[in-house]
């Protein structure tokens, strides 16, 4: 089937028109500084507060390893509960690097974490699947590759994160397996691995590594791929969290940790507070990777929402959320970390509101300097779901932030006095030298846009946006090529997955 | 008619929840400074560029009095054509005020221009309405109360900008005086006039006078309402619209000078250099006016956009907007003048792209210390149809944005290292009392966004945003209490508007 699927693609490609056209895959740097809410005694503050919180009231870490080490290395460890000093933090963050990269298999692909560059990933871990033809239903294989697809086809979206949908029509024990396949075979991005247990945590480094056919040791040279742990908030870094990222830091593979503290519910209703908590649950575990191995790549994460106070239920892309994102990014930068982010909303379908949010979220990244934005493209629903014309939508909007941050040039041809004095009073510029010489470049050229005028819209069925997107990503999925791949290193990926499935996987009582 | 509709809505009121919560009125101040894309040297390259457009090509000012003025303070004219050298320009914003205020009938409504002051107006000018249940039509004089009745409504509508809809049925002789009346009336607010015409103007200025129940000495001693002038881009600035901004000048009242460099249309296509051809615009008018009266209140406006090179039509909310606006702001500060942007986007349906488009028109605002918002809530289509959704979703977008600018407070109370202390790892902030005593006021409620969980919205219908908004708008109108008036300045109005018409109104062959 996937064969016959890459012939009609190809026969598509060679007689219609591509989808669309999109700006070339692109590494961005912030031009511009980033916008920063308190002041340098604000930063102070918060960090103050957060070291109150590590040396006062602890963070508790689920596991014996994570215990041992921390004990090892002079931190007050009872029970649970490990307090650690602000001395013994700041000195442990001193190996973490500012700057680094992350190389797939396809070195095209690499991407640099960190300093003023910022790259953008695909929606992450929705159970749901939903697009306006079929409704919202529980996701499946089907699905997740073609979300796979899009992250693949669209050069604004850098790697792929955690399942786009959870391909749920795959048992538990073995779904890691076809789905790391997937995601190797159907994207040559960098990928992650989800951090729920020791199998397979160990089965994605082998793939990953055999992806990138390489021996142990090479894998080991240089971050390949990475995964991104959530601690429980408040307070509390779980198990198979703890051990998977123990895992990857110890192969020299990045660790994003991202605390999960919803203003309000499980972290203070204040967000100066609520980010306080991020940053002591952030930096504690960073801490611990910097003791498993110096050096160890790691991002600090921010993902401080408010809740809706009627409801109990999570916002996103709020003003409250924006200003918590530009802390984060001011207390990254203290740090001297990598920060990430995400484009999220609450809204349940790609109308409005749920638009609204997400340029909120967008803004916020662009503002705050941060440097991995996750769930960058088809988020909705507060991430309940995974949907195929919002994922359009948000690269459509991802692009004009990119081109937002191309900025604005001031060259004597920019300044165009000469163009101004040709044209005159009485002129229009459309005919000029300089328009035409720079006509289909100046510009950039939204691809899902309808700027037709109101009555042509009209007469053409008054589309909206998002059935414009429906349209688009169905012929995207009709073109789709698959990267091309080492075919030795497909064939032994492929042998992987049999003899690992052959062994039963995973299991699934972690 | 209009004793009926009170009527009703006061049993409205009486008996039924007000449509929605809103934000007090308050005139916000900008806490972030401004994104600046240029450098200092891009800001005097600009400068130059403006200053050469003005001392070698010249501005043509179709007015007798305005090339008499010029002539007489010693810029080179012939025939039309006026070049004023930077020495003399310089000289002239000098009188220039960074800050002013604008005093309605109502003080508590007074407005301050300029610094770090911004306001937002409603929709100007568009000749259509539109709603999801009429479709689009001409704007009549019942959509153009119904818009003045949603800007008197909403707190964040700092003022009445131009007609929110053209009243087509009013013959146009008299639809100044109509239109003048109803917005006097209908809200309490600052108000605009067009620049179109000498007895348009005077008339205006005289009802303003009258509601404000001040002789024409005391009327002059201070702003009290504003025009806005559009120059005829490239290089010209109109009869009408000179005329007017003369005789408001004259009058001690506020000009707003807002070019209309569509970049590749009227403007060169470069981002810098429509800007360069903007400020040229904007400063020759300017300089004019503080010939007339040294001191005169006057706003930098700045319209630049870049049109779609497929099909020539004006686009909004690009990215390129987005940067020309910041670059706008750095041009403004450089002369110290108050700025004016817009909230505009090309869309044709308040969908996720007018809403996209909307939200970079905001965030550029915000991000390049503008002063006056204008168009800030209604406008769809690139401005030719005002919409009754879009409106009450702008007013959502334009809370936000304030609710932003509140800024993230950093006290010990706000890092709540004791409320953490207090729930630990194993609680919930819900219950704690930190979090309740907090509960109502911590975060800005949204009264537009549907927080509800996918099933029980999708139960609900699955509304669109635009449904909620359209759903409002019809229970604010139904709600709707004209502002309070002095009764003796009402009966003048009326008085005024007869007798007016009994002459005849305002010749149509301007």
């Amino acid at each position: 089937m996937r064969r016959a699927n890459r012939l009609s693609a190809r026969r598509k490609s060679a007689t219609a028109a591509p989808a669309l056209v999109q700006r070339d895959w692109q590494l961005p740097v912030y031009r511009d500084d980033p916008i920063e809410p308190v002041s340098h005694e604000g930063v102070e503050a918060v960090h103050n507060a957060a070291m109150r919180v590590l040396e006062e009231i602890g963070i508790e870490f689920l596991h014996e390893d994570a215990l041992a080490v921390l004990k090892r290395e002079g931190c007050k460890v009872e029970g649970e509960n490990v307090k650690m000093g602000r001395d013994f933090v700041m000195e442990k963050l001193k190996s973490a690097p500012e700057t680094f990269t992350i190389t797939p298999a396809n070195p095209d692909r690499a991407l640099t974490i960190g300093g003023r560059h910022f790259v953008y990933g695909n929606v992450s871990s929705p159970p749901n699947a939903t697009d306006i033809d079929r409704g919202r239903r529980m996701g499946n294989r089907e699905d997740f590759q073609n979300f796979l697809k899009l992250t693949h086809y669209f050069n604004c979206i850098h790697f792929a994160g955690g399942y786009p949908v959870e391909p749920v029509d795959l048992h538990f024990s073995t779904r890691h397996l076809d789905a790391l396949y997937d995601k190797l075979t159907l994207t040559d991005k960098v990928i992650h691995t989800y951090s729920l247990g020791t199998v397979l945590v160990e089965d994605a480094i082998e793939m990953v590594r055999i992806s990138c056919g390489v021996s142990d040791e090479e894998f080991d040279e240089k971050p390949r791929f990475y995964t991104n742990i959530n601690s429980s908030s408040p307070l509390k870094h779980d198990w198979p969290m703890l051990d998977g990222a123990m895992r990857l830091a110890g192969r020299n593979q990045p660790v994003i940790v991202t605390p999960f503290t919803l203003a309000g519910a499980m972290a203070p209703i204040t967000m100066a507070g609520a980010v306080t908590q991020q940053t002591a649950e952030a930096l504690a575990a960073i801490a611990l990777l910097q003791c498993v191995r110096p050096g160890a790549p790691v991002v600090m994460g921010a993902y401080t929402s408010n809740v809706d106070m009627k409801t109990g239920a999570p916002a996103f892309g709020t003003p409250e959320a924006v200003r918590a994102m530009q802390l984060s990014g001011q207390m990254a930068r203290f740090y001297k970390l990598p920060l990430r982010a995400q484009n999220s909303c609450a809204g349940n379908f790609p109308d409005g509101q749920a638009i609204a949010e997400t340029m909120n979220s967008l803004w916020a990244a662009m503002t705050s300097g941060t440097n991995v934005v996750y769930h960058g493209a088809g988020w909705l629903e507060g991430g309940l779901a995974a949907s195929y014309e919002k994922f359009v939508i948000d690269c459509e909007l991802i692009q004009q932030m990119m081109a937002y941050n191309d900025g604005i040039g001031v060259t004597d041809e920019d300044l165009a006095v000469d163009a101004i004095a040709e044209v005159g009073p009485t002129g229009h510029f459309f005919g000029a030298e300089h328009t035409q010489s720079r006509y289909s470049t100046e510009f950039y050229q939204p691809f899902l846009s309808d700027i037709r005028n109101f009555e042509t819209w009209d007469e053409a069925g008054a589309p909206k946006q998002y059935e414009h997107a429906n349209r688009l990503w169905k012929q995207i999925l009709g073109e789709f090529e698959p990267p091309k791949m080492d075919e030795g290193a497909r064939a032994e990926l492929v042998e992987f997955v049999e003899r690992r499935k052959r062994e039963g996987g995973a299991p699934t009582n972690f």
